[in-house]
């Protein structure tokens, strides 16, 4: 492995080692000292990637909003929904995203770093600002209020069914869709909506992703 | 005040500022001395009524799932409904409240205590499968379901509007009802409901609860 390969593999690492112990114990009870014991790592070759507990912690929120397996689709509104399933397939599997939610639902570390929520919100509201302008939505649906209400409501759907063993976050996703799209889809989009558990595994194949490592939850 | 009143009025005032210590800092960094510097008591006057900090959080714990102001209606589905605006209206003015869902977030504090979230569902349960019976509903509405979406979602929008400082949880909550409802009221009763974000303090007054304190971050 090259030099420079492997200084981007050990960074990755670390980034992952750290988001697991964020969602593990929490943003205070995790330590760079504890991180070096679990990633056996010197301090010096720590520090070369990171510096602070705060570094990581910023690091692990810029992975949190990303897009892997979305793919445009002929309803924009199906991508709105496509983003939302590709995350609660995603989540339970990848330790920063998890990690990223678990920072912004702890209190001390919000108040250092903000919250991601905002970014979502935005990139909802311009999928459903779009799919509005394509006739997609019912005449009353805001899609400010909706892109804001789905990303509150999807945070706390993950949260509880973190707490619920025998729950699978991508079913109650899909349920939530199910729950919510009729008083959003215009008559003729609804039917052609698929809020499938399954969908998101399949975009994902589809889109080539890197093969999402097996849950640690599974 | 004799002298049983004066513990009770302690006892009482203790709890609240561990709440509120508990959702400014979290439960890692909240302290048993952090709490005697707040309320100026000695150590022997607060261990009198709490002798360790688990103690503490699990008294917060036992005071969060309350009915205050709910009162029988012509519709269970308002009930339900009710319920949920009515902590909408009271979280964001009763330290006890928000600090019970703070600490069914944080992980650690999660990870010792449980969460007060089985209630709740089964609350909302018994009120859905109420409503079925009496034709409330649609007929494809699973209560269970339905009642842990809600739970859910409504901790997420929570969550996520303590964030948005121009957005208030009462009127989130009722949009959150305005989008739902439809998929699961039936048609004649979907008209008369009530999702006002006002609903709740009026059912309040009429209950002739005691004066709510006013908001913290009003």
């Amino acid at each position: 492995m090259a030099r420079q390969d492997r200084a981007i593999h050990t960074r990755r690492m670390i980034l992952e080692a750290a988001a697991e112990m964020f969602d593990e114990f929490g943003y205070d009870a995790t330590s760079i000292g504890g991180l070096i014991d679990r990633i056996q790592l010197t301090r010096g070759g720590l520090y070369f990637h990171f510096t602070s507990k705060e570094q990581l912690a910023r690091a692990v929120l810029d992975e949190a909003v990303t897009m892997n397996g979305l793919a445009p689709q002929a309803l924009k509104l199906q991508e709105w929904v496509d983003l939302a399933l590709l995350l609660a397939y995603r989540l339970p599997r990848e330790p920063l995203l998890s990690a990223s939610i678990r920072l912004s639902v702890d209190v001390r570390a919000r108040g250092l770093f903000g919250t991601r929520w905002p970014d979502w919100m935005r990139v909802g509201e311009e999928l459903l600002v779009e799919a509005g302008n394509r006739g997609e939505l019912l005449p009353h649906v805001e899609p400010a209020a909706t892109a804001r209400l789905l990303v509150g409501a999807w945070t706390g759907v993950q949260q509880v069914t973190e707490t619920l063993p025998d729950r699978d976050l991508s079913e109650e996703i899909s349920c939530l869709f199910e729950l919510i799209l009729p008083n959003i889809a215009s008559a003729g989009v609804l039917a052609k909506l698929d809020t499938s558990p399954y969908r998101a595994e399949r975009l994902l194949l589809e889109a080539g992703s890197p093969a999402i490592h097996s849950s640690r939850r599974e």
